[in-house]
């Protein structure tokens, strides 16, 4: 892997931004491989979707391969990355392997941030990837199977209450759709059970959600969750979880089997093995150009990237600024490779979206509010636009389409093998947030 | 559940049989309730498509609740049966559970037969449902990215090479299937491997793939799979798993890292805690009335049950049988509730079929053979009707028509977290034999 002649690009994830990092240098002068320890691309944004069994896991994923094919200069790599040697400019993987590289771009992403709160990371179900959105779908479903047998009337409530912790997007998103899971579908397939019973609580620790999104638009989508049937706590931050639910810090206990952890994220545990210094969220702290300060040839992108935003702050951990990020890191390489100086990052924001049901969201576009079923097809349009891959388009239409029509969640399968929810962990302090601030918002 | 007046009948498995039955018992003057260690009914005729990422594993599966509503009198409960208690008359859940009965109906189906080979159920990857199917996809297609990676020409060889062990109608088709991966698909994927490296190796231990169809139809078979370039071997018994591949009797060994075992197969371990004394393949004799001899009141059907057919030999372990036998338990219980006679059983066989590839198949119906495209077309409607609930049947049909005209198999995830393969197990006797007759023939 060491060059010969053509320079050697090392790209670190098959997310949003190292794809595109990849599409970037496409045809041109250099070789580049793509690591990922999966050899599938997720759509993350839609994982909200297969957590409520709105979609297969298949439907928001695609091979890196088939995206890559055709492509001469560009190879994928199926493993996980340990550490990168930023001195001798190599790359690590599991296996023990080292590659070698000219130029690298490290777009691990980010991980669940569980605030040091070990009880909280022992019993929440992250919502990070498809192992975890389906991990969520099959601790749902198989509650209400429990509650559906003979038993006490309280544990039967428990079981068929879920928590969602963070009132961003993804919070926002998915107690949205477990409502609707509850209220339409559920009922057909559990005529004995009382679903007034059944509750769906969004716990967010500040007094608003989308922290992103103008104020008109939060207490609008307050407003619809509600309206769903979904109790939306303001100031409520969770202090620790037990085997029979959440604890707040105010002392009150909220009884209920399954609990959504999407209350904010930190960089991939990658950033601790390349030798850096981390910054903010444990992320890794780079310049302008997107380089690390003393690795010119090296660069962060994405989720996993700490960059001081003008006028102060970071970025937000979602997809656009990734792809925005991707694509100035691979201009740079070759600038860089051409003799030239690199150029600086410059974000265009181009607005924020979230789904709440059908027919219900809000969208904060080109610095326009929208909501209700305007913002919803806009939400709709925007994602399978984007969604990879003509293929997986289709399929997804057909998904949604039959759901509509029948009102239905119909990839309701119960696909692990065993029921009991994790060991429980250590109670630990109780400072936790659910700011859901930056919680991979989507975004066009 | 014990009877408040109305009958309860409790059917143990949600697959074919038991399905038939619950369907057939609609609307009628008794209780039902459905029991399987699984919330879905898997299409297994199609679980080598999943094997071989034709289809989604969500495509053959249906959640049982979903094609059981609407049947005020049907009900279902997720859990696996540990017990059945004869005597008593009732069954023993896995949590401790109870439930009696006044009649049963025990569905449970079959498990590979690994014929006491241990070192063979260590190592070899097994096809009898979803999360077996799509270990063997996440287990190819992951030996083909270890392929890529720099390596010897040998273990890159043994890498790429599959062996599937047993000619029946499961064997050809996941063998057929498995060529045009490798012929069609991959070569795509990996632009520097050499695929006249990958094998795909059919091995039977007798003189004939497919032995419930007519001379000629074997013949064509092992023509049209060698015509998509499986080596098919006859007369290769197996004798021993091990970690670089397969032993033959012959004392011939083949590099392989995978090896698929769909050899034969035997009753499911249910059988084995029913108090009743086992047959041949550890199934559960029963009467021609399809009752357990002493327990008019409990029934087996389809795989686990061992019936005598008129004029000797068993009937074979495919879906329609189970399905014929369904209708005839739950006739037969109505009859006793009425006081009437129980009728025998008397299977209708309409035929037998297996697909090969794109355009190639063999099929027997109505005592006429078919063989190339109008054999295809024949395999593919019969399975289209078939497949339960018409939203399954659109995506399927959504994807095997993309398939076709891409000449893909696009579901190429590896979905499972870890590489290796299970540890191995202790040499064993050597006369396994890979007959294959009647795994799960497809027939319509």
């Amino acid at each position: 892997m060491i060059s010969r002649g053509r320079p050697q690009v090392v790209v670190v994830g098959a997310g949003f931004g190292g794809l595109r990092v990849a599409k970037q240098l496409r045809g041109t002068g250099v070789d580049v491989l793509v690591l990922d320890r999966h050899n599938f691309h997720t759509f993350q944004p839609l994982l909200y979707e297969v957590a409520t069994a709105g979609l297969r896991p298949d439907d928001i994923a695609q091979p890196v391969r088939t995206i890559l094919r055709g492509a001469p200069n560009i190879r994928f790599r199926m493993g996980a990355v340990r550490a990168v040697d930023l001195t001798r400019r190599r790359v690590v993987l599991d296996s023990g392997a080292e590659i070698g590289y000219d130029y690298l771009v490290v777009a691990a992403g980010s991980a669940t941030n569980f605030f040091g709160l070990e009880s909280v990371e022992a019993r929440a179900l992250g919502m990070k990837d498809i192992q975890q959105a389906t991990a969520l779908r099959n601790r749902v479903l198989r509650s209400f199977e429990r509650a559906a047998t003979p038993g006490g009337a309280e544990e039967r409530a428990r079981l068929m209450t879920t928590v969602v912790v963070g009132g961003g997007p993804t919070g926002v998103e998915l107690a949205g759709a477990l409502a609707e899971l509850k209220r339409h579908v559920l009922p057909h397939d559990y005529p004995d059970l009382n679903f007034d019973e059944a509750r769906v609580v969004l716990l967010e620790a500040t007094d608003r959600l989308l922290a992103a999104l103008p104020r008109r638009l939060q207490r609008k989508a307050a407003e619809q969750l509600r309206s769903l049937g979904v109790e939306v706590r303001f100031g409520a931050a969770v202090r620790d979880l037990t085997d029979d639910g959440v604890e707040l810090a105010s002392g009150e206990r909220i009884a209920a089997e399954n609990v959504a952890w999407v209350a904010g994220v930190r960089g991939e545990p990658l950033g601790e093995a390349m030798g850096v210094t981390l910054g903010a969220g444990r992320c890794v702290p780079v310049g302008p150009t997107l380089q690390i300060p003393g690795h010119p040839e090296a660069y962060v992108i994405g989720d996993l990237a700490l960059l001081e935003r003008p006028g102060g702050g970071a970025y937000p951990m979602v997809a656009p600024v990734a792809m925005q990020q991707g694509s100035l890191a691979a201009d740079n390489i070759l600038r860089s490779i051409g003799g030239g100086p690199a150029k600086t990052f410059r974000y265009h924001d181009r607005g924020t979206m979230a789904t709440i049901g059908r027919r219900m969201a809000v969208a904060h576009v080109f610095g326009l509010d929208f909501t209700g079923i305007v913002a919803w097809m806009l939400w709709l349009t925007v994602h399978l636009i984007q969604l990879v891959g003509f293929r997986n388009r289709t399929l997804v239409l057909v998904n949604w389409a039959w759901n509509y029509a029948r009102y239905d969640r119909a990839n309701r399968l119960v696909t692990d093998q065993g029921g009991g929810r994790p060991a429980g962990g250590v109670p630990a302090h109780p400072d936790a947030r659910g700011d859901g601030v930056g919680q991979d918002a989507s975004a066009p």
